[in-house]
């Protein structure tokens, strides 16, 4: 399927689509370069969703308002994680996502600045001022509320300790595993994403050998899940098909411990080591989906 | 707001729009008569939501496979109230929604027949066979599949008693209050609703008065709720407007009893007596909103 980027261009409209560079960070410069003088709309999302990088979209929210542009960023992986303050950000349009901070699915949020202008893409009721028309989930809404409010009271207490427990998950990795390599580790980063490559190693391999010893992981973003190509991410932060496929996501959060880091740290050495010696046979038959 | 159909009029996308009859049923020979060889989509509502008046779908169904144009029901109204058949009605997509057979708000589902090709309204990640991108709500989507087991054992028994309860306060407030109309009465409608046109009446008038009682009530449909048109439902119906201002839908449901009713009609007839004698005090000035 498209992203609605490329659908817009698919339907006519003139969309520039940045590169970004080895860490997956979008240059500032590189967004007033590709301003024009009838570009209605800057969409960058602030955290990578497979990488955790932060764009700098504080910087890239002054050039929005210098060239009088709409700004929208997609806080999705960003909000409960790092603060957010749509004034300080500069944007005029941005979203969060429930369940992404320890509230429902179902449900997400979309900060409008006030005089921005938005055109409907469904029709129907007069429904949240004729924006998006349908019965509200009212369920939904308040645990969204409740898990907006819960995330701010945690915030910095979560954020550093989560932070804490990733760095040294990350360097109990480097320090065991020979040639892994944190993808995106050179930008800042949201506290609890690690993207890590062990060449000569099939990712779906290893996330199944770690799979069945009780550590969940990811090859890819969910929305992908299922899918056969290398995540275009990682392709986008110049690693070849082969790398990115040798590349897997591990997620930290509010209820990660330090015991399940140490447990992380005690069998993931081991089953790349393993998956190393049989990596030819793996690279033969690959693991069927 | 614009409606769907409104939309993609104004796209520049043809569009016929049929009229009704007196209780708002459409003619199948209007949809045959409308049909041009380009018609792609031939979309109708099974009951309508402000009469509870049910469309010849099942006719339709036959007309659209004779001519071989998709067929879409909105069956919102529907569901969980009167037997619902995608054969039988030979539709090939059909809408429902969780609140209204008792399930959750904030999710619905789409009936797809198999080969009917459907492009993305909204874009993004590979969700519901790239159908809908998003995280699909899980709860939401659990209480619907149970909304709707526990709809198909409580249906007969439901539909039965509520009617009954249903044509019994019809007749009640026929016989206590003079004038009074039931619109749409004269079609098969879902058990559920009764709209009754009270003439003299400025419905909004009466429907704070029966609120303060203890009885609810409707002046139109959720969607428009606080808006100041008169229904567009009941003029299609052929009400003038101030036939339209003077009518109220009321809504029985599984939890509706017959000491429901009996209060019913134990306060309606002399709050519209009451009212009818202010009315022209009440026509000087309006109730403000």
């Amino acid at each position: 399927m498209l992203n609605t980027c490329q659908a817009l261009a698919k339907r006519g409209v003139e969309v520039s689509f940045l590169q970004v560079g080895k860490h997956g960070v979008v240059s500032p410069g590189d967004v007033r370069r590709a301003l024009r003088p009838e570009t209605a709309l800057i969409t960058i999302m602030y955290a990578n969703n497979e990488l955790g990088t932060l764009q700098p979209i504080e910087e890239i929210g002054r050039i929005a308002a210098e060239a009088d542009v709409w700004f929208h960023t997609d806080a999705v992986q960003t909000a409960g994680k790092i603060p957010l303050d749509v004034n300080q950000l500069g944007v005029d349009l941005l979203t969060i996502s429930g369940h992404k901070i320890y509230g429902p699915k179902g449900v997400g949020a979309l900060f409008v600045r006030k005089g921005t202008h938005l055109e409907p893409v469904l029709y129907g009721g007069h429904h949240e001022r004729d924006r998006r028309p349908g019965t509200e989930n009212v369920p939904g809404i308040v645990g969204l509320g409740r898990a907006a409010e819960i995330a701010m009271e945690k915030l910095a207490g979560d954020a550093e300790r989560v932070s804490h427990l990733r760095d040294r998950f990350e360097q109990g990795v480097l320090a065991a595993v020979p040639d892994a390599r944190v993808n995106g580790g050179g930008a800042a980063r949201v506290p609890n994403t690690s993207n890590i490559m062990f060449p000569g190693i099939a990712s779906e391999s290893l996330l199944i050998a770690l799979d069945l010893k009780g550590l969940a992981c990811s090859s890819g973003s969910a929305c992908s899940s299922g899918a056969v190509m290398p995540s275009h991410v990682l392709t986008a932060i110049g690693l070849n098909s082969s790398e990115a496929r040798s590349s897997l996501r591990f997620s930290l959060g509010r209820h990660t411990t330090g015991a399940d880091v140490d447990f992380a740290l005690s069998i993931l050495p081991g089953e790349v080591a393993r998956l190393r010696t049989i990596s030819p046979e793996t690279k033969r038959e690959p693991v069927s989906r």
